[in-house]
């Protein structure tokens, strides 16, 4: 598609010969002057916010195999459409289902105490009316993994190392492992359950779930987070020389084969229709609570994003604006994975000129990072860009990225991603908790991040060059 | 009482004739060194915070009639005759006990979402299986009243009046009633339950349980709160044109008669014995939290007050500090109105010199009011006591105070009482939710209650004049 994108501006002023033979494309005035139109609309618009009020409000949580997901997709179809995108389509993705239901806890000695927690995802069951043993502490995964193998027979592993704050999420990462592959390891130690500190930030009695290294069927033992309030009595009575006895019942369900769904809308490019732009965001959550930071606020801001350029340039964009509101991220990027292999099976990934998501919940923007992929002909307009945001606080970041947890399968398959990163600080507060619903969103943050949105999709629909 | 006092400190100085016939006893400067001795052990030491990690943590929720109440009632014992109290001793009290069951609530239509809800003290229970109804939505109790009696028929009633958050709980008054009263109204408009946001100031997905106006049996009807978020979440519906139909399943369970106790330990006075200084907290709490907040921190501030007061003096102080942890604070001040009433019946109430108690959470003193029946005689003690809190950053406040909840029975039969006024700026955050658990406490506030509780119990107790 390079080719006959550059046959195609042969009418544009560029620059060429000062930097040998290959071409560099500037962006020109008339595209900056759009952007700066475009972004100062943006940063007085509420759509987004709107937007994300509809989606939590009308369908609340969004989990695979559930009514609220059926409705979440439709609630996207009628939006997309609402909104006036040129092309609303969904794409059917195959995965297997499943379900939380009765999750109760509690300490039996050395006093009765009822415990708050939740089960991770594809939990096996406990035996029905649950288990009742001993826990075994450990404060890391690296320290479970020192245990005996076997050792933990009749016992339950509980994992307690607690998740640090950072902006950027930083500390997710070194506490996830706890979560995903946790059950593993306390199955090949001999313990009856793993139980683990909730991977979260806040000290609320609001349990944080979140995904296990599964696929399909279930974990190898019961795989359940307590909240922090309830790991931190744990540790307390452990160090008064108490050894926990406690009861665990959760009851869940493998679906087996589902079928969840991609919903897309398009901007049609007017010059350029097979060459898009990917924005978006998920649009499953977890069923705690009702998906405002993660991710109703990406797919908010996506749609916007997309809406705002189209109501507000004469003609649409070179280049197609592609809106992936993706399916069971949650559960493993299932959406994603579906919608790259099948752009790579017919091809088309080639026309995926550069991508990102918004999947860090809804606070400010502050930075702007590119994936190493970006051609050095193409990073001045990067820098263009971080610098037409540089108004709303952005500044451009070194660093590669995938451009998004749902940006992953096509960055590997090639394809140039940015990332705009957001202020993350609280967003493992919320992450994965009840407490994850609307009214936890700044209508302010909202729209700095349409606007900065706006900036990187504009100019990567209408700047003519190429990203690769 | 009064003449044995004034006979029994003849040897101290003391001005007289200069405010005419009644006699004004000043604090003399012994006292005054050692309440400032006193005091500043007490900003170092964390007994407090330690007495409350035990009790949340070893014993938990200590709800009148589970056996976390027992188990309370008997660390209460346990603890004070390891401080090393002169008398520690329980007394009987007939209550009427109730118990939560199961509590589920979904919204039916316009899509299905569960919610987060809490049964009110001593609420009936729906039906098994639950009620299902569309709601009624009033912005307040006074709007309730409103409504045409019997109109409400196969309705739910929901009040969403949201409580305001001020420094001294003083949005709690306003918004309270529709959790007291709320059900009886309810019931006269015909409605088939009464639903309301919780009475809390945060907005987590945490409800705010607590008592209705009922002493035995059931409510009216079906009382229920819903955690703020969704209480928002169903006037955003409603904002939307929508009439939500939702489904409320409580079970609750009335427990008849059952015995809850005053625990009580005693440091008894050198002089005075007789004469005693009341001081304490409710050792009772809500179930869905360990009662950190409410109001173990203050059972721990005023076991700690004393326990210092006792190990840092050569001799016991002129009077009696008694300490007590009253029971079934939470359904209605029981365990504080037996104790006054066996006092108004054994004429010992006469002995009862000044009381105060703490239950408003472990945030830091900044005020020291006291009853308008402290006698003019001795408001300079009052003042020297405010003056001696200085350091602390408390100050001398007017107004009148009952000295705490389970004061008020004791006040009412005209106990002198002081109140050390905490800031309560994020207490109905955590008041009678799940969240109400020691993490939420600061040791270094714990230190400053107890460093005030100090000056105010010593002097009390030693300064041989009389309030009244």
């Amino acid at each position: 598609m390079k080719l006959i994108t550059l046959a195609a501006v042969a009418a544009i002023t560029f620059t060429t010969s000062a930097f040998g033979n290959e071409s560099i494309i500037p962006v020109s005035q008339e595209i900056k002057d759009t952007t700066v139109n475009l972004r100062d609309k943006a940063i007085k618009d509420d759509s987004a916010y709107e937007i994300l009020k509809s989606l939590t409000t009308e369908v609340g949580a969004r989990h695979p195999g559930t009514p609220g997901e059926k409705a979440g997709i439709e609630w996207g179809v009628n939006k997309l459409k609402t909104l006036g995108f040129d092309k609303v389509y969904t794409e059917d993705v195959k995965m297997n289902g499943w379900l939380r239901g009765i999750e109760t806890a509690e300490i039996l000695l050395p006093s009765y105490q009822k415990m708050v927690i939740t089960t991770l995802g594809r939990s096996k069951s406990t035996p029905k009316g649950g288990l009742e043993a001993e826990i075994v502490h450990f404060k890391s995964y690296a320290d479970l993994e020192k245990a005996t193998d076997g050792s933990l027979k009749g016992k339950i592993a509980f994992i307690s190392k607690r998740m640090e704050k950072f902006k950027d999420g930083a500390g997710y990462g070194p506490a996830v492992i706890a979560r995903s592959k946790g059950h593993e390891l306390a199955a090949q130690k001999g313990a009856e359950a793993l139980l683990i500190r909730s991977i979260g930030t806040d000290d609320h009695r609001n349990p944080h779930t979140g995904s296990t290294n599964v696929a399909m069927g279930y974990t190898a033992v019961p795989a359940i987070a307590l909240s922090n309030p309830d790991a931190d009595q744990l540790i307390r009575l452990i160090d008064y020389g108490h050894t926990p006895k406690i009861r665990l019942n959760v009851q869940t369900q493998d679906l087996g084969p589902i079928v969840t769904k991609n919903v897309i809308g398009e901007i049609t490019g007017r010059e350029f229709p097979d060459e898009v732009v990917v924005i978006g965001g998920h649009l499953d959550s977890w069923d705690l609570g009702t998906g405002a930071v993660d991710d109703g606020a990406g797919v908010a801001i996506a749609m916007a994003t997309a809406a705002l350029i189209k109501n507000n340039t004469k003609e649409r964009p070179r280049r197609t604006i592609r809106v992936i509101l993706w399916g069971a991220e949650e559960l493993g990027l299932i959406g994603a994975r579906a919608y790259a292999k099948a752009r790579q099976e017919d091809g088309t990934i080639a026309n995926h000129v550069i991508g990102s998501e918004s999947d860090f919940g809804a606070g400010p923007i502050y930075g702007l990072q590119s994936s190493s992929n970006v051609s050095d002909n193409a990073l001045h307009v990067i820098d263009t860009m971080a610098s037409l945001m540089g108004t709303l606080g952005v500044s451009r970041r070194s660093g590669d990225t995938t451009g998004g947890p749902d940006m992953i399968p096509l960055s590997k398959l090639g394809v140039p991603a940015l990332k705009l990163m957001q202020d993350g600080t609280d967003y493992f507060d919320l992450h994965h908790t009840p407490d994850d619903t609307f009214d936890k969103v700044n209508p302010e943050h909202m729209r700095q991040n349409v606007a900065a949105w706006t900036v990187f999709t504009y100019i990567a629909a209408e700047w003519p060059g190429s990203f690769k």
